[in-house]
């Protein structure tokens, strides 16, 4: 039997280790665990969201509406967008992957920044193609403009706010940029962007002014951060139709599920949840921030709902984030991104409580 | 922008009309639509599922366990297999993705029935493979064996029982089959195999079976069906390790949501739900085969949940299928697939008394 040679290159992902994993490698009991690797939302899903979803739980037997009308049009409002202008993937990830199959080929390059998020890079090399990348984790679209003159890719990927990184650009700066590049697809993925915007109004991109001035623009949204569904797997992309119908080639029929429409729908009706999860995640944000200044860390300043913690050469980020692990608390070590940096999600304030307590104690011991 | 000329030759799937878009299009209440087009399990998902589902719907924010432990563990024990001859799909249409995307390519081609589950060709299109068929919607094996000589096809599709048309190959039909394919992959799509077992035992495919004997062989499951969770998306796929390997470097992380999860492996469960479904579905099927005998329709002995009425030529498909629509019962028109027929979904006892009713009324205004 043959397997396309792509393949070979093919890196798989790391995710965040669920608390599941940790019970059984560690014997740890759940509820003595603290997981802040996956930068969900620590105040979990609205109880509107929930009760919608327990209430239809009995429709599970039957097939989604595949053309996901209600989600569509609630998403359609939001933006003030038309319903054609909107794909629906399993995570903003599939919009990613419909992109790459779309576009890239063995051909192809893409464009992305140093450090960034790890998804860009495989469903890249699942399609044979080649990856450049700028020198700093930082999107310095200078940069990325001479880099894209240069070897004139197909895709380029901007993160922002940027994850792992949690930096994040502002729309004007974006703008300018996306001004002077008019033949690769360019993905802008604010998955993050909810947080981004609140804390700064300047970070914020419209999804709205991206299609009207920009056909070759896809932004990517998801309801798996701020939105509290990471278990759900809902996202969107908006662009031009003429993008849209492309990927739509690439759907696969019933790619969302039914509870999942509902969520994601209800999610939409409460952007009082949505507003408090923000307002809590930057009042604990600083509490982050003072315990880097007070141990001397070096941080960056993050536009998210985590905050990634730059060590100094004498502490290994791997061994601490072990050390951490073996106590019950889980954070993503980013070695694998070659920097020697935890990613941390902000928790609620009893997390973070346990969390610098564990931290301490392992800090003085590594 | 360029899009990859692949993408030119893509037909989108033609999903079942779900009951929103009835309600929407036709002004017909849902109460009084029933829905026979999707093969969905007319009696709904186990109440065991539903209370699981219900109990952990406030974990909807965290992203699923990405191993699927609990899951696999449950799908080994029930196949008396290994955890690592699995792979888990949103749907077993998205192991049928991997597949296609795993070992397919622009000088590659596939070999599946004249009639079968649409979405075959349409993975194979998306990696610019050709298209063989054989001549007949029945899997006569001697011509595929004849086909597979001359075409040397990359993957070969064997749909047991097949969808849309409900037959199903003897198991040792089958194996005499593979016994002589060795260098195609062999996808074994049983989406309906829980109905067909029962029928007959002679249709069962061991999966274990498969996989000890033929490494070139991917047998697909689906909890879409009998087990009721066509909305969940979950899916299967058995081979040997080597196959589920290749597959899960295409598998994008946390392709299955937390509660599709927790559903499918309660569903395992309650066999007992299983059971009943099909049970029901085979009392109800005789009343779909002596309607067909008392109108004079052709049909085809079906091993599944779904019957197809063969119609006369002066009895259009299409426009029984419309006039059905119009009066709130949706069935699949099988006239995109180049047949003149009707594939119904064998309902509860209800929907059957009601479709029956509106169907004769069709049959004497058509």
């Amino acid at each position: 039997m043959r397997f396309n040679e792509t393949l070979e290159k093919i890196k798989t992902y790391e995710a965040g280790k669920p608390i599941e994993l940790v019970v059984r490698e560690f014997g740890i009991e759940p509820q003595n665990i603290i997981k802040l690797a996956s930068n969900e939302n620590p105040y979990g899903t609205s109880p509107k969201v929930v009760d919608a979803v327990r209430e239809i739980a009995d429709t599970m037997y039957m097939y989604p509406d595949d053309s996901m009308f209600e989600l569509k049009s609630a998403l359609a409002k939001r933006f003030e967008i038309d319903q054609k202008n909107i794909i629906i993937g399993a995570g903003s990830d599939q919009v990613l992957e419909f992109c790459a199959r779309a576009v890239l080929n063995e051909k192809s390059s893409v464009l992305m920044s140093k450090i960034t998020f790890a998804m860009y890079e495989i469903y890249a090399l699942q399609q044979g193609a080649k990856i450049i990348r700028s020198s700093c984790y930082r999107h310095d679209l200078e940069e990325f403009y001479d880099l894209y003159k240069k070897h004139h890719p197909d895709i380029i990927h901007i993160c922002t706010p940027n994850n792992p990184t949690g930096d994040a650009l502002d729309a004007e700066y974006l703008y300018s940029f996306l001004d002077n590049v008019q033949e690769p697809l360019v993905i802008v993925d604010g998955a993050y962007m909810e947080y981004a915007a609140f804390k700064d109004e300047k970070k914020r991109i419209h999804p709205q002014d991206l299609i009207k001035k920009y056909p070759n623009v896809i932004y990517l949204g998801t309801f798996s951060k701020a939105y509290g569904l990471g278990g759900m797997r809902v996202g969107y992309g908006i662009a031009d139709q003429s993008v849209i119908g492309q990927l739509y080639k690439l759907r696969p029929p019933f790619n969302i599920t039914t509870l999942s429409l509902k969520a994601a729908t209800t999610a939409l009706e409460d952007e009082g949840f949505v507003q408090y999860s923000i307002e809590q995640n930057f009042l604990q944000m600083e509490r982050f921030v003072n315990f880097a200044l007070q141990n001397g860390f070096e941080f960056i300043d993050s536009y998210t709902n985590f905050i990634t913690y730059l060590l100094p050469e004498n502490r290994k980020s791997k061994s601490l984030s072990e050390a951490l692990l073996k106590r019950g608390v889980i954070v993503r070590d980013l070695t694998g991104y070659g920097m020697n940096a935890l990613r941390i999600t902000v928790g609620t304030k009893e997390q973070n409580d346990r969390f610098f307590e564990i931290f301490k104690e392992v800090l003085n011991e590594y």
